[in-house]
């Protein structure tokens, strides 16, 4: 069946961070004031014109530290057992992490960013403007996370 | 260099919509009423427990149409050259897709989901649950976007 070939990736950069393993990260980084650094490789550098126009982007990274994964899980919120795609756990069959950062400034290839999760050396995939028109929604259920997190976006 | 490795993934689903093509696809779909299906594969069936009572996912999918990259590109709004990574074209040296949809009903392996613009038979690679307190941002710049897309979130 050719929908479950292999696909490959290659990274187009490198997240440096005070994050040095799986336990420093925070749950969700949204709320540090810690700064990271994404350095797009050299050849990629061109495909960030105008992206300093935007206060925040999507960045999507390899969860490298990531083994294996179970398909139903704990998060931290509660004591119970979630299916994992109702879940933000790093350990997924596609190991791909998302976050919303703060883009801070760029220089040249480099981009400084706040409330980035992704720990030291994680590989970096992509990154999209953060549109809110397009990535935001105005009626949300937040299901079984309903009031753990508090309403406050960040 | 390690994190320059190629990084290997397996789909988790499918994607079935009415989007027989890329040109058949809306730009954004949020504002569409067309109903699309993603089947997760059976094996991951247990990984969604919980998913219906969140309104909306975050659906991450490959773009298997996508055919090599420019790193300056022209997109729908205007007829400027904007670097790759400040746009959301579909054609990205990782051809990862993001859309937010609103989930309309599971049953069993199978969603309903509305908003979805992903054309039919796309490899999905990852479904998260969309929170607002973690994938929202209040203070927003969007940057060479700004005034041509609306404000009204969807």
């Amino acid at each position: 069946m050719e929908e479950r070939h292999d696909l490959k990736l290659k990274p187009i950069g490198i997240i440096h961070s005070s994050y040095k393993n799986t336990g420093a990260a925070p749950y969700q980084g949204c709320r540090s004031e810690e700064i990271s650094q994404i350095e797009v490789f050299k050849e990629f550098q061109d495909g960030l014109k105008d992206i300093e126009g935007f206060s925040h982007i999507i960045v999507i990274f390899w969860f490298h530290k990531s083994q294996g994964y179970h398909l139903l899980v704990k998060a931290p919120w509660d004591d119970v057992l979630h299916g994992l795609f109702a879940t933000r756990s790093p350990n997924r069959p596609c190991p791909l992490g998302l976050t919303v950062a703060e883009l801070i400034t760029r220089e040249e290839n480099i981009l400084r960013v706040k409330g980035l999760d992704a720990i030291d050396g994680t590989p970096l995939l992509d990154i999209k403007p953060y549109v809110p028109s397009i990535d935001e929604r105005s009626v949300i259920k937040p299901g079984w996370l309903e009031g753990k997190l508090g309403k406050e976006r960040c």
